[in-house]
C-alpha cells in the first residue's frame, strides 16, 4: 500500500491478501429476483404450515436459553440424523455443521492442508476445488469420460499416481446428475491412500435401488459420507450438511471445528424437519416425476441431457450458452450457466414452473 | 495404517491426519451441567418473553421459505449492525459470520495462510492461536507486561521485529479483562505491515468513556474491529459474530467466506435481538456493577485480581489452582481453569450466582 493513498481510495488491489486470492471473483449463482428460479437446486416445495408452526413452538420452548451456548458436540441432532441414515449408524459416526461446505471445510482442515493434495473428477460440484485451495491443499483435477460416467479402471489409475490425501466422489454428480455404481466406490477406496469423500448432496433423489456409499462404512475407516438438508430435505435456509463416518473420523473433526459452531437454532431447526421427515422427502417423488418428464422433453426436442439422479438436469449443448441462459432470463426463469461449456443446467421446480421452463426455452430455439 | 487391522480397531492415531493435529484435544470448557455456570463469560439473563414471543413470530413469518438459500450476503442483517455500530458504519463496512471464531477464521482465510505469520499478546483469547493454526498461519507469541497492560514500545519492537501479516489485538482481552488504550492500538496500526485485528468482543463491559477501535476505523483500511452477540447481547445460543472494516476488507472476505454461510434463522434472530437491543444491553449495567462489587470482595480477601473492563474476572494466585476450581465445582459453581498458571476465571453471574460464587469460594479457601 502506498503510504501516501487516502484511505478513501484503497481497493482490495492494494489490502495484503494471499496470493491465490489476488484476481478471483466471490462464488456463487447470481441472486435475481425472477418469477421461476431454477438455479440453485433449491427443493421448490416450501414447508407446510404445520412443520413451520411446529418450528416455530420450537424456538419459542427454546430461545429462553439463547443467553447460553449451545451444545457443542450436538449430540442430540447427530442420534436423530443416525436414525435417519440407518446403516446401524449412532451419534458417535455422525458429524454436522453449517452446510455441507462447513463439512467438507472440516474434513480438508483435518486431513488435506499445506503440501497435500486432494483429487476430484471433472466436471463436478465447483466448491471442492474452491474449499480445497480455502485450506490451502493442493487441487488436482482428474476427468471424467465423454459421458459423465467414472471409469474404474482410470480413476484408480489417477489415485495410484498422485497419491492424493483426500479424493472427492460425489453420487449423484453435481452438475450432471450422474449416480455412481458403488463398485467404482469401492475401487477407488480400495486404492485410496487417504480419505476418500463421497459427496451424496443430492441422494435422495437417485432412482430406486441406487444403493449408498453408507453401505460400504463398516469396512472403510477412511470413507466418509456427506449428505445435506438442503435438497430433498428442502431446507437449505437452515444450512445444515452432515456426514457418517468411523468414529475415528469424527474425533479427528473435533480437532478442527470452531467451538459452538452449530447455533441453538440450527440445532433446533434441523431436529424439526427429521420430524417431519414423511412430510419433506414427500416431495421427492413428485421431483423425481418432474425431472424424468424433463429429461424425455429435452430429448424429444432434439438435446442431449445427462442422465440425472438428481433434482436438476444437465442439457446442451449450445454453442452460445450465455445467449441460451439471457433469453431464459428475459422471459422470467433464472437457470445456472454452470459444469462444461456448450452445457446448461437447470434444477427442477413444480409441474408450474417446469411448463414455464419449457415454454421459455421453446421461445429462445 | 496396518493394511490387517480390523476397521473396529481403528483409532484416532490411524488415521491421516494433518501432522500438527497429532496429539491434540479438542477446544472447549468441560460442559457441565451444575447449578451455577460461571465458566464461559455466557450473559446469565435470559432474553424476556417479549423477546421470545417476538423471535417465535419471526421464525414462523420466514419459515414458509425455508426452502430457499438464504441471502448469501446478509444485506438486510449488516444493515442493522452498522446501525447499531454507529460511527458513520454501513452496509458495506460491515461482515457477520456464525459466531466471532468464523469471522477470525475468514480474516485468517483471506490474510493469513501458509507462509504469513499472526502475532498475538498473551495471555489472551486462546482461540487465537488455534485458529491462526487452522489456517495454516504461524503464531506468533508475544507478552503483556505482568500486570496485563500492553507497553505501547515493546509491542511496536515485537511487529518491527516479526512483520507479522496480522496482528491481534484485544480489548478488553480475556481472560485478563484489561481494555486497551487508544494510542497503543494506534502505534500498533502504525507500525504493522498488514492487517490489525482489534477483538472487542467484551467492549459493551468497558467502563463508561472507554473509547472503541471503530473510532479509528476512518483513518486505517488495514484495521478490523471485531464483535459478537454472545456477550452484552446475551445470544451465545445465536452465534453471531460481526465486524467492522473497510469496504475493500468485506470484499476481500467475499472471496474466502462459504457460501450462504450464515442461515435464514441466524440472520433472522439476530435482528430481532437488535430490535431488542434496549432490553439486552440493559443487562451490562447490572452485570458491571456486580462485576465491580466481585472484584472488591475479592481484593478484600487478600487475592489478586486483574482490573476487569469485561463481564468475567482473573483472580489468584493459587498455587494449585486445579484443587480451588475442583473445590468450587464440588459446591456447584462451575468457573474456568484458564489463562496464566496460578489464576482462575469467573464469569459474571446474576447477584444470587456471585452470591453462591463467593460462598463457595470461601468454603474452598
Amino acid at each position: 500500500m502506498n503510504p501516501d493513498q487516502k484511505p478513501g481510495d484503497v481497493t482490495l488491489a492494494d489490502l495484503p491478501i494471499r496470493d491465490d486470492l489476488r484476481g478471483m471473483s466471490p462464488y456463487g449463482a447470481p441472486q435475481i429476483d425472477v418469477p421461476v428460479r431454477l438455479n440453485t437446486n433449491e427443493n421448490p416445495y416450501p414447508p407446510s404450515p404445520e412443520l413451520v408452526a411446529d418450528l416455530a413452538e420450537e424456538v419459542r420452548g427454546q430461545a429462553g436459553e439463547l443467553n447460553r451456548y449451545p451444545d457443542r458436540d450436538a449430540l442430540a441432532l447427530r442420534a436423530d440424523l443416525a436414525g435417519y441414515l440407518g446403516h446401524g449408524l449412532s451419534t458417535e459416526r455422525v458429524w454436522a455443521a453449517n452446510g455441507s461446505n462447513e463439512v467438507l471445510q472440516q474434513i480438508l482442515q483435518a486431513f488435506g492442508g499445506p503440501g497435500r493434495t486432494a483429487i476430484g473428477f471433472e466436471p463436478s460440484y465447483s466448491m471442492h476445488p474452491i474449499i480445497t485451495g480455502g485450506t490451502s491443499t493442493e487441487w488436482i483435477r482428474a476427468s471424467r469420460e465423454d459421458d459423465f460416467s467414472l471409469d474404474p479402471g482410470k480413476a484408480v489409475a489417477a489415485i495410484e499416481e498422485h497419491r492424493p490425501d483426500v479424493v472427492f466422489l460425489t453420487s449423484p454428480n453435481n452438475p450432471t446428475g450422474t449416480a455412481q455404481p458403488l463398485p467404482v466406490i469401492e475401487a477407488v477406496v480400495e486404492a485410496a491412500p487417504g480419505m476418500v469423500v463421497v459427496d451424496e448432496a443430492y441422494f435422495e433423489f437417485a432412482r430406486e435401488g441406487t444403493p449408498s456409499a453408507l453401505t460400504l462404512l463398516p469396512e472403510h475407516p477412511r470413507l466418509i459420507v456427506t449428505r445435506t438438508m438442503s435438497k430433498a430435505f428442502a431446507m437449505a435456509g437452515t444450512r445444515l450438511g452432515y456426514l457418517a463416518a468411523h468414529p475415528a473420523v469424527i474425533e479427528a473433526l473435533l480437532l478442527v471445528r470452531l467451538p459452538y459452531h452449530l447455533s441453538t437454532l440450527t440445532q433446533a431447526a434441523a431436529r424439526v424437519a427429521l420430524r417431519h421427515r414423511a412430510e419433506l422427502l414427500g416431495t421427492v417423488d413428485a421431483l423425481r416425476r418432474e425431472r424424468d418428464d424433463t429429461v424425455a422433453w429435452l430429448r424429444a426436442k432434439g438435446l442431449r441431457v445427462a442422465d440425472s439422479d438428481a433434482n436438476f438436469v444437465l442439457f446442451g449443448r449450445f454453442p452460445d450458452r450465455r445467449a441460451v441462459w439471457e433469453g431464459l432470463l428475459e422471459r422470467g426463469v433464472l437457470i445456472r450457466e454452470v459444469g462444461p461449456p456448450e452445457w446448461l443446467r437447470v434444477s427442477i421446480g413444480t409441474g408450474e414452473e417446469m411448463a414455464a421452463f419449457r415454454a421459455a426455452l421453446e421461445g429462445v430455439l
